[in-house]
């Protein structure tokens, strides 16, 4: 259990109503890929969650979850980037709300590329530079720092599940890297 | 009755069961400024809706709709602008998924500005060029073409609810559009 | 000599003015990615110029050329489309003039890993879709419109110079395409 | 004299070369938006720039310069922040390239709305959130923050040449601020 964001919306949904409601409407999720900087700005590397699967694989994963019911998204960036990387990462969310991407993950395979067994994801994906300290709080969770080479390589994209291994180009992309 | 977008998804909520999901859940809006551009690509009209509230009164609001379970964003796009502006408007949707706003509407006041009496909504927000002519097709909407300043005048302006009226100064903004 | 554009602005440079220029200054050009989109908005082909070096090498390319003194980005893009794709490419300028990738390209290798042997170019890179027919207009010119898979293809990325096509990759990414 | 940024490339335009480019070629230049983000990234300070022009009146101005022969935007953009807001302004460059727009200044009046006496200048404009102490290093120069809200008031946008008030206006819809 999870004391230290305590629910501040009574009204949210039970597990059974969620579970139902997931069946039914789109849900609203932000990601958030963690960045360090070098002094002028260009990427030096990318953070990355490394998860056990209910079946015990091993998976990378970003920074995730779901938008609450009256809650900003910004906070919500907030609250999962505590959860996921320890209350001292001290993140730099941008200036602006505009996502880098928006990824829709379906159910079922789709135009776009990205699958969720659990739900209809809209999912709102920042790139967030991290000036403090990085540690997941989890038991389950890992996070490795990868070089853009590195996050990119073949090993590591098969590591991802759902095609998420393309928002990693995609934001890579977005930072104008070059390869 | 809408009798040409017959619903794809029979998995989805009951009127009773979408109400109850509306005070527990953000709902995933889109939301279409249509807008003329001259050859150059600059802005000379925005496509605004006139609308009678509950109460009467004469609105403006924007092309604007819940994102269903299992529809992409961008056919979703395609549905309400083609429920709002007719079947002939043409809309050239945007070769990117990135929205030029994310608009948070909650059901009472915030940080955003934003409301919505009805729900918390996260609106994903596009201009779209319109090539093709529109015509309303339900007998409460009408559709006024107003220039840039127009658009942006005190008049116009107070005929917006629930700080709707900015979204047409951050468009403008985003399309360079100089006052 | 091209007849159709002739030169508004008799202020510009001579050719050796320019070549002084061109090791003096950084110039500014626009680039232009042409694309096919289904009605949805999803791309389904990119555009490249296929070109001969002075050294008989054939590459590829991009729609590309130099903003004149006077002349605004818009008609700059206009202008270098309407020279290498002809008078009926019908290309949809975009209604935000921010670019999709700024690209600097160096004399000599730097840190963004893009090069021009004829000087320092800052390049504002736009999406570009066409509705009309293209024909490009000089001899040495061909046009191929290619796949995102195609265009991605190692055989394909091997035929841009200056790291080139690593502008195909971020322009699919920021088009939210999935691989 | 500026004794701190050294010219590293000496192929560099004189004076006289540089007053004749001015009037046949576009400048590049970049324009920096400082702001202070609450914790959340929210804006809440924009830093503005008061300086007295040649005829003594005092206008508000941004962080801005041209781009060097074969110096990086992002190489510019720490050149002109640390030379109008001193070493100690600690800026946050944004982790991708792309501009939040595209400012054209003209020498005489134009689309754009933008205009600069002395040449024609394509300047990318970045929002530019900094975490140190900003102290002007110029005699001529003072740095004032203020809120969104005065920023957009009458008395202040009268206050900005060539309509860069404008800018004002562009960085805080970026932002998604709300009035």
């Amino acid at each position: 259990m999870n004391v230290r964001t305590p629910d501040p919306n009574p009204g949210w949904l039970s597990s059974e109503d969620l579970y139902e409601a997931r069946r039914r409407l789109p849900m609203v999720y932000v990601e958030a890929l963690p960045v360090r900087l070098d002094p002028l700005g260009y990427v030096s590397e990318i953070g990355l969650l490394y998860q056990a699967t209910d079946s015990g694989q091993m998976m990378r994963t970003f920074v995730s979850g779901r938008v609450h019911y009256r809650e900003t998204i910004r906070a919500a960036l907030v609250r999962h980037i505590e959860k996921d990387l320890g209350p001292m990462a001290m993140p730099q969310l941008p200036p602006s709300p505009v996502p880098f991407t928006v990824a829709e993950y379906f159910p079922s395979p789709s135009e776009t590329g990205l699958t969720d067994d659990r739900q209809h994801a809209v999912s709102l994906a920042y790139i967030i530079p991290m000036r403090g300290e990085c540690s997941p709080r989890q038991d389950a969770l890992e996070l490795t720092w990868l070089t853009p080479e590195e996050a990119l390589s073949p090993t590591v994209q098969e590591e991802f599940a759902g095609g998420r291994g393309n928002l990693v180009r995609q934001a890579l992309a977005h930072m104008g890297w070059y390869h």
